[in-house]
């Protein structure tokens, strides 16, 4: 489906006092959608879906709706039991989401047949598009291409988020090719990872679930428009541009935490902004993303005036 | 402390239609406390803690402390929300537990200082005594024995839920020595993984935190009483009988579905009794497990008739 191409842009859900920081999020949305991305995805792992109570999430869906404008917005349902996600998903409906990202959370390990009742009860349950959201960092549940084929299989699956593809292109493209070979065609992939979200676009996936996409649009926009153009080494060029950031994200375990940071460092985030026990990177790690966002000339990018904290958010 | 010591049962939280069994949780608790059990542990990982909301939480934690009479109830209160946590902690003491018991759950991974915070800002909010849940096949977070160290010495930690131990008896004592060697005196140290749960009372644990002493009192308490009495290999040999349960435990990926079915076999758990998305086990792994039921005697070691099905549940 056309919605489920291109850019996904995943924002931060900001916490101020152990709340949703309304302002900010509002903020984030207006950028992501005067940015043009094609489409957000609120409450994903990067908007902390996880943490939030139902009224909350609630409240964030509907946050996102208001303010993105024409640009459709997916919300991510996910919980531990079924029927709390198809109450998320009666939330997210009422909200006006154009669609909905399912991960499998996990406390107890789950089996596969688990995980395809799950997604067949979404898509009884409702008529928006489902995302199948496979994050294994976070839910520590691993598909496989057969449960791919057989969760895509059931109507009302729009796309797939996939993990990081190989760094390799030839073996990304591999990986791509089969599991197009074993989904129906309107079923979408889409690659996450940013360090090699140019390699998996240019691997033929058709969209990008992109963290930085939801903090710094820009240049996430750069290597997606690139890549649908088959200006494959123009993709791969931003991206290396972009190196350092990768670094960072290998280096503090994961892109929340310091995505988090540079949404604060640019004033558009409170500090201390994802919500605890997570307490986001220390002061020596934050001056190193502060480099890093120098390096990159990230603040003149994002049409910011270079002064953090004067932003009015 | 004396409480955290012997026999800690887990019973389960029977489910009926996405709703708590009141009537069949009663009747667990009622069975561990006729079977004098040292103490319950309500809401642990086989108390499925992690798929209940809040007020069915608080609802368990009070059918608990009232039907478990004299004998003391400690009351599950993970979250993976820092302010969550203090709200389960809250409705526990309102409950009038004992005892708390903390596992740091996840999503995004937490860090050693993270997990110390949680632990700090609870100690910090109540008065009752906190157990440190060590679960990483569900949290997947690692402990270490110097993290056990840091936070088994903030005031309020009573008790430190270890992993299963090594099976090789003089492997399992260095094990456990290792951890006394760098914690307060007065904190007791537990193990779990109930194979090798005789070998570790053996190797000098002070408690059991016990799946099947949740709903087969009787044959856990057999080996507690027996290592508690220095009766080593007594306690081994109860445990050995139990060996095709254990390799019930190892072949279907843990204790919940196979405690779950053995429950419901046994009428006190009403069929289907674990939150979806969670099936249990398929009709075919039920018939293994009747079979070992049977073998083992376990439905006379109840004191129940042989009818499953007939009992008042």
């Amino acid at each position: 489906m056309a919605e489920f191409t291109g850019l996904s842009a995943f924002p931060l859900t900001p916490f101020k006092d152990d709340a949703v920081d309304e302002r900010a999020f509002v903020s984030l949305i207006e950028r992501l959608a005067d940015a043009e991305v094609d489409s957000i995805t609120a409450l994903g792992s990067t908007g902390s879906y996880a943490f939030l109570d139902p009224e909350e999430r609630a409240g964030v869906a509907r946050l996102a709706v208001e303010y993105a404008g024409t640009t459709p917005v997916f919300v991510g349902v996910g919980a531990l039991r079924t029927s709390h996600v198809l109450a998320n998903v009666a939330d997210a409906e009422r909200a006006g989401a154009s669609g909905v990202l399912l991960a499998p959370m996990t406390y107890q390990p789950l089996t596969h047949d688990e995980v395809f009742e799950l997604f067949r009860a979404v898509t009884e349950r409702t008529e928006l598009p489902v995302i199948v959201y496979d994050n294994p960092g976070t839910t520590h549940f691993s598909f496989t291409v057969d449960l791919y084929s057989r969760i895509a299989g059931l109507p009302g699956i729009a796309s797939i988020k996939i993990p990081a593809v190989p760094a390799d292109p030839k073996r990304a493209a591999d990986h791509v090719a089969a599991i197009r070979a074993v989904i129906p065609e309107h079923v979408t992939i889409g690659v996450s990872g940013d360090a090699f979200a140019a390699t998996g676009l240019n691997a033929g996936c058709d969209a990008w679930y992109s963290v930085i996409g939801g903090t710094l649009p820009d240049p996430a926009l750069a290597i997606t428009r690139a890549a649908q153009q088959f200006r494959a080494d123009e993709a791969l060029a931003e991206s290396a541009r972009l190196e350092p950031l990768w670094s960072l994200f290998s280096e503090f375990g994961g892109s929340l935490r310091v995505v988090a940071a540079i949404a604060e460092q640019l004033g558009l985030a409170p500090r201390r902004c994802l919500p605890l026990p997570i307490q986001g990177l220390g002061a020596a790690d934050r001056v190193r993303v502060a480099e890093v966002v120098d390096e990159l000339g990230l603040v003149a990018e994002l049409g910011l005036n270079d002064e953090p904290g004067l932003h009015d958010v």
